[in-house]
């Protein structure tokens, strides 16, 4: 459409009316047109559309809003104030959300309950069709408090604590599950393991996946060589040289992050170990930005957040149609092995 | 407020009737006591407000929107995929439109002017005040198509080709000049400089400041100590190796990215450089997932993305408060310096 044949003045915006008088029908005849209702001869209906094409008539979406009970708005709620996370979720979720033109209002990232009741005040005000909420962690948070009122309400990484929520949470034990057996498929017997802190449910789900993908291969996942500690380079190093000083023999390490797995690779190169001869790393989060740079670049856990974004809005859109609270249980999302050259070998 | 006096259920909303009617007052008394307008008894007005309350009545916003021709929605359009830079941008620019009560629509970020314009149409339609642009770097980009729509527009980390439009850029020469200066006060005196490809304005800006700020040591910037390559740590390592091997003496590096300046300090661990004392390292970003996870951690320039972003969303509400289509000239928003351990020695 050539930028010419709009006219969408902001204080004068052409109106239906506009529309009416210069295809010469009523203002009800322009409705029908414009939103394919009721009987219009077909020259009618297409004399309409070019003259609304021609004058630039936008259609008022708030008036429209106020006539359908619906704004085409959804609000995300996030706690994730780095956007680590909540950047590819939001991809996924506007991937899902653009086709059906529905827009999505972002609010403010906060931990602060206080000020996310603000934020809901806000978004019902705007008459959202519903809430996505995300998080940068999959532990089970309070329920949205939306006040009484009754909205669909999906949550996207992030886990609620009634268990009626409609949750997408990523497989953190299969993608667990995918690190070991991918490890025992290239003949690695013995697993180390440097992770986050116990207290996030994807640290625990993690470890329950790689022992399982162990067992399953006839190996055991010696307690020894598990150790947690923070979400950070530095903790990597530090355990790196924890588990090499222990004397216990080991020939793969699982890291909970990326970002650790940074950290242990740093630490094996500066102590002369060579990754993947001597040992195998895999990573978590395919953090392309430091799993790429990382030497050698890291074989990692994908756990696929755009995928769940989308997932997590098509269910909020199939919840919106459905007008109801129709609700579901938590929903895991499997994670993906991305294979780079930290275990050498290749894919399956 | 506790949440057992918020009734606004979704399909059947507290309406501004049932607040008249518990209250005993006619709905214009109900608006005008919300709204602090006209003539009413204080003890009215307090009744009515207390009655709102208590249903937990929400103003409906887009019938409000569609009286006041405004809608207290921004649109936010920008290209930045990864969120690096637009991410605190973003909460700066949240910071200072949420006391102002206004939402934000977030587009789905695209490089396409195809897509862009759809999301203009999208965003025209949903009557935004106001429509501020982001990018992923500076350069002059064509002005946003509005199609023919008056509406003001707020360039922040992204300039206008169109050289009437409010553009907030950070002061990427005056960043440069941090880093010579705080090079010259510690008695460096042959500065090396790792940075971007040379497309970047960024680069050329970055490059001059440095120049400058040396010459004004007394220092001059070697041209043969300059290295443009692209925006990686690999770019880093191999830049550090090239550099090393000229065989020309230096004593600090400055490096146009954090990311940049990463890859040159694993480069110089390698090769058995001492940082800081053998060579002095400032990076730029102040990307602190990146600055602090550095052996040594960065000393860097920080181009305060957040308070451009807060800049750039209190134009905007001053243009969209105006009601014109009021312009001003790019405005260069300052870096800071951000001292950590690379370069030893402290703040000034």
């Amino acid at each position: 459409m050539a930028s010419e044949q709009h006219n969408a003045q902001r204080r004068t915006p052409v109106t239906i009316h506009d529309v009416a008088r210069d295809a010469g029908v009523s203002v009800g005849t322009v409705s029908k047109a414009l939103n394919d209702r009721g009987q219009l001869r077909p020259d009618t209906r297409a004399r309409v559309r070019a003259t609304a094409a021609i004058l630039g008539f936008l259609p008022n979406e708030l008036a429209q809003s106020l006539h359908r009970k619906r704004s085409f708005t959804v609000g995300i709620i996030t706690s994730d104030r780095f956007g680590r996370f909540s950047i590819p979720l939001l991809e996924g979720i506007e991937d899902a959300l653009d086709p059906a033109r529905i827009a999505v209002f972002l609010c403010k990232p906060t931990d602060d309950l206080e000020l996310e009741r603000r934020h809901v005040d806000s978004l019902l005000a705007k008459r959202v069709d519903g809430i996505i909420v995300t998080s940068r962690r999959t532990d089970p948070r309070r329920p949205l408090d939306l006040g009484g009122a009754s909205l669909p309400v999906v949550y996207a990484y992030a886990q609620s604590e009634d268990p009626a929520a409609a949750c997408l949470l990523p497989d953190d034990e299969g993608g667990g599950a995918l690190a070991g057996a991918h490890f025992a498929r290239l003949g690695r017997r013995r697993i180390a393991h440097i992770t986050g802190p116990e207290r996030f449910a994807a640290v625990r789900e993690r470890r329950v996946g790689l022992a399982r993908a162990l067992a399953d291969a006839g190996l055991v996942l010696d307690d020894q060589l598990v150790l947690s500690g923070s979400w950070s380079e530095e903790w990597g190093r530090e355990a790196a040289e924890r588990l090499l000083d222990i004397g216990r023999p080991f020939d793969a390490i699982f890291c909970g992050s990326d970002q650790i797995a940074r950290g242990v690779a740093d630490t094996l190169r500066d102590r002369g170990v060579h990754v993947p001869e001597d040992l195998a790393i895999v990573g978590y989060d395919n953090w392309e930005i430091v799993a790429a740079a990382t030497r050698p670049p890291l074989t990692t856990i994908d756990p696929c957040l755009d995928e769940l974004g989308r997932l997590a809005a098509t269910r909020l859109l199939g919840m919106i149609d459905a007008n109801d609270g129709q609700r579901a249980a938590a929903t895991r999302v499997p994670c993906r092995l991305v294979v780079r050259a930290s275990c050498g070998g290749g894919a399956e």
